[in-house]
């Protein structure tokens, strides 16, 4: 099954841009580019809401066509087309999703604001989430993490420190508890 | 000088309790009470917001006469009075603690959930902050950080992972840059 990422370069208050859109505040690193590099490497696809892919294309990135080799999907139900090589999800994003993690593929990248993110994370299909936390509070902005509107339990799987006082995070994310049926009893492993 | 610091356990999503209150995903362990008894030894005076003072005596913890040898001051305009040997500042925090710390005595603690800590990082008076990183999302709660309406810069002076998945991070705060005054130019240090 193909792992889905929700990551980014946050502030220690959690927010991934200013409340002006700002980046400035980034440390980029030869620590950062490596990590960055083969992060690359491992996906083939990348997930987008309308608001990252309008930001996306404006700076002249985006689709597949600029992205040797990246799939990009866009997700939204007011856009009518997209182009640059990207494909437009009108569908339920978590469904979607879940079916595209079954296809073979490469690793898939959850980018931008945390608001696909959030939907993705409460469908519970991203695996892994990843922060580099900077050494700054921003007051406001851009938050990383949005209400996925239940607890999430994690698993810490690294945490370094990187150049410029960053702090690399990375954890697992645990599957959600599968609701108790009505008139059945869950069976406990141990079970007499 | 006095230090003055802000930390507490939070989630990954920044959050010290959950919406209803809750710390029941706080994880204790060795770690965690090395961490304390080091940090308990270093202080001798704690700060409240008038909310957290309630939290606390409801609990039946609060002021300096439970806790041995500890100064306890409750920030409130509408507190008429504090008990349990605490003491009631109803003038400026920032002010006050900035007079606070010039006075002797041992390390200075900012409890609660941000809004006193709020008011003190922005009038410039926290030196350092603390946070232990627990792998869990909450979604929602009180917020461990509040804005302080200005970017605060911070250096990281420790990272480390505790037991159970958490990450204890603690930063010194930088000091504000001081405003340049009309009329007068910034002398750079290198002027020719």
């Amino acid at each position: 099954m193909r792992i889905v990422t929700y990551g980014a370069a946050c502030s220690l208050d959690g927010f991934i841009a200013g409340s002006d859109g700002s980046i400035d505040w980034l440390h980029f690193s030869k620590d950062v580019q490596d990590v960055m590099s083969a992060y690359w490497s491992s996906i083939d696809t990348m997930l987008m809401g309308r608001k990252t892919w309008e930001v996306a294309t404006a700076q002249g990135g985006g689709g597949g066509g600029s992205m040797g080799g990246i799939t990009t999907y866009v997700f939204s139900r007011t856009l009518q087309s997209v182009g640059h090589g990207a494909q437009l999800v009108r569908e339920n994003a978590g469904e979607f999703v879940r079916q595209l993690k079954e296809q073979p593929g490469k690793g898939i990248c959850v980018m931008g604001g945390g608001e696909l993110a959030q939907s993705l994370i409460a469908a519970g299909v991203v695996d892994e989430i990843g922060l580099n936390v900077h050494p700054i509070l921003l007051g406001s902005g851009v938050p990383f993490f949005r209400d996925p509107g239940r607890r999430v339990q994690l698993e810490l799987t690294e945490s370094r420190v990187l150049h410029g006082g960053c702090v690399l995070m990375s954890y697992r994310v645990a599957a959600p508890k599968p609701k108790a049926r009505k008139g059945r009893r869950a069976v406990a492993s141990t079970a007499a």
